[in-house]
C-alpha cells in the first residue's frame, strides 16, 4: 500500500491521559483513535494487525478440532437470571430495554447463550464432546477504563466453550485448548507464561490457568520459582512454609501485657522488641454474614480469596469496627485467639510457631508466650496467606518465589456443571441416564493481546512488531521521491514484493527523509528498505527494525533476503 | 470436516413462525439459530458461508481502494444529537446508559462516528479522497423482525463511506463502489439490479441506487422496463405520460352536478358511467405542518416521497377530516381544485386532461366538464404519481413498466455534506479555503445477503449453494459406512480432496443412506459423491446438486472433475 493513501497519519505526541507505552505508541503511530472512554476504533493499520492475530487464532483453534460461529451481543435478560448472573454481575453488565420494555445485556461473555444453544441440539453422549469459539466484540462497563486497549469497555474477544459426557473429556479439551494457547500466543510473538489460577470453589488441582504477558505495567502479579516451573498467580500461589524451628521447646505461661495504645504489628514488635514474625496477627472477617477470625504471622499477609474458598462462601470481607468491638470485645488492635466465640481459621505457618505475641480482646493489652493449641484452639488449619517474594517454592526444593507482573491475555478454566446445571443442559450417558453436560470455557482478549505485544516490542522510537502479525512486512522508504532514479527503483521493489506476496507499505509522502524514518521507525515495520543516492549504483539499505542491523545489498541480495526471512516466518509459525 | 462431528444436527420441520424459504431452510439445515426476536446464532455452516461471504468483499472493497477499519458499536449520544439524528432515528435506535448515566447509541450506522474520525485526522485535500469500510454487527430495534436473516435486529452489515474534496470525485468514488458491488453480488452467485433509488432532498439524477435481488417474498418493489434496462424503486420510479389526447378539445362550462353519498372514485365512475381516468382526484396533504392539495388522475395514487421531495419537506402526511374540512369546507370525499385556498400541486397526466370529473368542495357535490388551467389554477405541475405496471417507460421509446418484488442487498449513496456540515468536517482546499467534505456511504447486508442468497438458490427438497460461498464444496457419502471398502475409499477421497484445497464435508455417520441424501440435498453442497456398492469396482456416484445430474465415475475422474469445477469456480469469481 501506498503511504500517502494510507489512513491516518503518525501524531507527534500522544494525548496527555495516554499513560502505558502500548497506548502511547498505537495512538502515536495510527494503530488506533479513542472514540470514547474505553472505547476505540482500530484503523487500517490497527486492524491489519487484528486479522494476522486473528487469522492465528483460527487456524490454531480449528487444528484442536473447535469449531467457529457467531453468537447474538444482544442477551435475553431471562437467561441471565436463570444462571443467577443477573445481579450478581454487577455494574460491569451493560443493561438496556428494547421497544417492547424487554430486557437485554449486551454480552461481555457467552457461557449462557452457548449453554442454551448446545442444550437445544444435543441430546447425546454420542455428539460430544464439543468445542465451540467465536471471536466477537465484547462490552464490559469498567468503572475505570485505562491504559488504551489493557482494559477497555468494548473490546475483541476469542471466547470458546468445551462441552463433555465426561471429566476425563473435559481434562482432554482443556488440554488441547491449553496447548492452542501456547502455540498461539508464540506464533503472536509474546513472552508468556501458563501460571496457576485461583478456581474458585469448584475446579480441581489443575481447574484453572492464566496466561500472563510478563510487563511491568501490567496489573497481574504472579509468583514464579527461580528453580522449577511453578508459576501462579498471586490469589493462587502457596509457598512451603519453613519445616524448621517447629519442634516443640519449654515455653512459659502465658502472660498479658500492657501495650497502651499500641495497635499494629510494628508498632507492637517495636515496643517489645520484637520481630513481626513472632506475632500472631488476629483478623476478623465476615463470610457471607457471619465472623470468622483469621490468624496470619504478623510478617505475613491474609489471602482473601484463600479464606473464601476454604469456606465455600461468596462474599468475605474485612469486618467493620463495630463487628470487630462486638467479637473480641475490644477496639481494633487488640483481637486475639484466645477465648474467641467465633471459628478460628490458621495459616499453617502460625500452628507452627513454638510461641507467639496476641492480642488480649481487651483495649491496651496482649499476650504473650501463647502457643498455639495451647492456649487457644483452631478450627482449621490451612493456608491462608499471601505469598511473598523469596518464600520458599511449593512444588521444588530449592527454588524461591519471585514476583513478575503481567497482562492476562487468556484464561482457560473448568466450568464443570455450574451453567449446564443452572441451565438444564442434559445429555443422556450410554446406559441411558440424564447427567449434566460437563463445561470448559477459554478466553483470549484479542485487542489486549494487540498492545501486550506492543508492551513486549518497543524501544524509545516505536513499535517493533513481530513479522507473524506486522501490518505489513517491508517498509520502503525513497529518500527522494523526486529522484527518478530512486522512484523508479522503489516501484519496482514495490511490485516485485507484491508479486512475491509480501505485504509491502511504499513510503511515497513528500516529506523529509528524516520525517520518514522517524515515522518508519514509530510504525515498527520487521524490514526497512530505504532507497538513497546508492540506488543509482543499484545498491539499497536493508534494515531490520528489531535489531537496528544495517547492511547495503544489491537489489536482488535484498529481495532475496525479504523472500528468505518472510518464508522462515512462515515455517516458524507453523 | 466429519458430519459426525459437525455441530448442529439438521431440523424434520421449521418452527412454526418460520414463513419464508431462507428462514426455515437455513433453520432446518442448521445454518442459524434463533435465541430471540430477530436475533441469531450462525452456526459452523452459516457461519463458513458468512466467511466466504466476506472474503469477496474483502477482496472486492480492497481492489476498488478502500480501507478496511473496525469502529466501535457504543457510540455517545451527544454525537448523535450533534448530527440531529438522536430523536429523529426513533425507536429503532437502541439506546442505553452506562454506569455513570451517559447516553450511548448502538450503532445501526456510522456516518456520525466516521466523520468525527476522518475530521480529526484530515485536514488538506491532499489527503482526499479516502474510502473507510468495516464489515460489523449492527443493530436495530424493528418494530416487527421478521422472514429471519431478512429483517432482524442484529445483523452483519458492510458498510463503506467515501470522504471527497470535489463532486467530481465523489462521483468516481461512488461509481468506484458501484462497480465493487456489481462483481461482489455477481461473485455471490445472486441475481440482481441495482436500481435507481429516491435521494430524498439531496443528491442528483443518480444520487443513489439499490441492489434489489429479486425474490416473491421480497418487500421493496422495483419497476423495470420490458424493453430497455431501465429499474426503479417504486419511490422513485417515473413514467412516460400519454402524448395523445392532449389537444385541446371545445369544453363546455362547468357544471356543478348532485352526487349524493358519492365519496369514492370508483363509486363517482360508476354513478357517473365514465373511466376513472376521467376523473380529477384531489387529495389534502399537511407538508411540515402546512395543507397543501396534490391531484392525480382518477386511475392513478400519489407519491408521498415525490410530493415530500418537491416541497423539500421533512414530513408529509395525509390530512385528517377536521383539515380536510377546514381546507376545502366539504367532508372527506368532495375536495376539489377549484377555489382552493391552499398551493395546488397537480400531476403531469392532470394537465393533460382535455377535462375532468372534480369534487365541489361541498357534501354531495361533484363538478363535471372541468378544464385544468381554465376552471382552477396549479402552483405546480410535476410528476407526483406512483407508476402502474402497463405504464410506458420514462426511458425508452417501446418499453412498457412491469413490477419486480425483490430484497434490498445493497445501497449506495451520495450523503453530499450533510454530516460534514452537521459535525464540521472541512479541509483546506487548494487555495486554502475550508470546505466541507462531501461524503457518499455504501452499505452490503451480509447477513441478508446470505438469506437473499438462499431466496434464489433452493428447490423443495433444500438449499443450492453457489459454489463460491458454499459451506464445504463437496459432500462424501459412503452409503454404509460398515463396508469396509467403501468406508476405505470415501476416506482415500477425503484426503485426496483435502490435499486439493478442496473444503469437504465427509458423512461418517451411522445413518441409513436415505437419511444422509435428504440431509445433503437440504444442506445443499454443489457437489455429492455417493460411495455405494460400486466402490467395489472403483466406481463413485457424481452429483451435481444444482442440476441434479447424476453420473458414475471412476474415482480418479471424480476428483479431476471435482478440481476442475473448483478451478473454473475460482476462475469465474476474480
Amino acid at each position: 500500500m501506498r503511504q500517502s493513501q494510507l489512513f491516518v497519519n503518525t501524531l507527534r505526541e500522544a494525548p496527555a491521559d495516554a499513560e502505558v507505552a502500548s497506548h502511547k505508541l498505537l495512538l502515536r503511530a495510527g494503530f488506533i483513535r479513542q472514540l470514547a472512554a474505553g472505547i476505540y476504533t482500530y484503523l487500517p493499520l490497527g486492524w491489519r494487525v487484528l486479522r494476522n492475530i486473528e487469522r492465528i487464532i483460527r487456524e490454531e483453534m480449528d487444528g484442536a478440532g473447535a469449531q467457529e460461529l457467531l453468537m447474538p451481543a444482544l442477551q435475553p435478560a431471562e437467561l441471565w437470571m436463570e444462571s443467577g448472573r443477573y445481579h450478581a454481575y454487577g455494574p460491569e453488565l451493560i443493561r438496556l430495554a428494547d421497544r417492547h420494555q424487554r430486557e437485554f445485556a449486551l454480552g461481555p461473555t457467552h457461557e449462557e447463550v452457548v449453554t442454551m444453544l448446545v442444550k437445544n441440539d444435543i441430546t447425546s453422549y454420542r455428539r460430544l464432546p464439543v468445542i465451540l469459539y467465536q471471536i466477537q466484540t465484547k462490552f464490559r462497563d469498567e468503572r475505570r477504563p485505562r491504559s488504551g486497549l489493557l482494559r477497555a469497555r468494548e473490546f475483541l474477544m476469542k471466547d470458546a466453550y468445551s462441552f463433555s459426557a465426561s471429566w476425563e473429556e473435559l481434562d482432554r479439551s482443556y488440554r488441547a485448548m491449553f496447548d492452542a494457547y501456547h502455540r498461539i500466543f508464540g506464533r503472536c510473538g509474546l513472552t508468556f507464561r501458563a501460571v496457576e489460577a485461583d478456581a474458585g470453589t469448584i475446579g480441581g488441582e489443575r481447574g484453572t490457568h492464566e496466561f500472563i504477558a510478563p510487563a511491568d505495567i501490567g496489573e497481574d502479579t504472579i509468583a514464579v520459582c527461580t528453580a522449577c516451573g511453578y508459576a501462579a498467580n498471586i490469589e493462587k500461589a502457596a509457598a512451603r512454609e519453613d519445616q524448621s524451628g517447629s519442634g516443640k521447646t519449654q515455653v512459659p505461661a502465658c502472660e498479658k501485657i500492657h501495650t497502651p495504645g499500641v495497635k499494629t504489628i510494628e508498632h507492637l514488635a517495636r515496643y517489645l522488641q520484637i520481630t513481626p514474625a513472632e506475632i500472631i496477627k488476629t483478623l476478623i472477617y465476615v463470610a457471607d454474614g457471619k465472623p470468622v477470625a483469621v490468624l496470619v504471622r504478623g510478617d505475613h499477609e491474609v489471602n482473601e480469596t484463600k479464606v473464601k474458598n476454604a469456606l465455600g462462601a461468596t462474599e468475605v470481607t474485612l469486618a467493620d469496627a463495630d463487628t470487630t468491638m462486638a467479637v473480641t470485645k475490644a477496639p481494633v488492635g487488640f483481637a486475639g485467639p484466645i477465648g474467641l466465640p467465633v471459628p478460628v481459621l490458621a495459616d499453617e505457618a502460625v500452628v507452627r510457631m513454638a510461641r507467639g505475641v496476641v492480642g488480649a480482646n481487651e483495649g491496651d493489652f496482649h499476650v504473650r508466650h501463647v502457643v498455639p493449641g495451647r492456649d487457644f484452639t483452631v478450627d482449621r488449619v490451612g493456608d491462608f496467606r499471601l505469598v511473598r517474594e523469596g518464600d520458599a517454592c511449593p512444588r521444588c526444593e530449592s527454588g524461591k518465589l519471585r514476583f513478575v507482573k503481567g497482562i492476562e491475555v487468556g484464561h482457560v478454566f473448568k466450568l464443570g456443571t455450574k451453567y449446564s446445571e443452572a441451565l438444564s443442559a442434559r445429555f443422556l450417558d450410554a446406559t441411558g441416564k440424564e447427567q449434566p453436560m460437563i463445561m470448559g470455557c477459554y478466553g483470549i482478549g484479542v485487542s489486549r493481546l494487540l498492545a501486550a505485544i506492543v508492551e513486549q516490542h518497543h524501544d524509545e522510537h516505536g513499535i517493533i512488531w513481530p513479522a507473524s502479525v506486522a501490518p505489513f512486512k517491508v517498509h520502503l522508504i525513497p529518500v527522494s521521491i523526486q529522484d527518478e532514479t530512486q522512484w523508479r527503483i522503489a516501484h519496482d521493489m514495490y511490485d516485485a514484493l507484491q508479486k512475491m506476496g509480501v505485504d509491502v507499505l511504499l513510503d511515497d509522502r513528500q516529506e523529509r527523509a528524516g520525517v520518514k524514518f522517524k515515522d518508519a521507525d514509530l510504525i515498527g515495520l520487521p524490514v526497512r528498505i530505504t532507497i538513497g543516492k546508492d540506488a543509482a549504483l543499484g545498491m539499497v539499505e536493508y534494515v531490520e527494525r528489531g535489531t537496528g542491523e544495517k547492511q547495503m545489498l544489491a537489489i536482488d541480495e535484498a529481495l532475496q533476503r525479504i523472500h528468505e526471512r518472510t518464508r522462515e516466518t512462515e515455517r516458524r509459525v507453523q
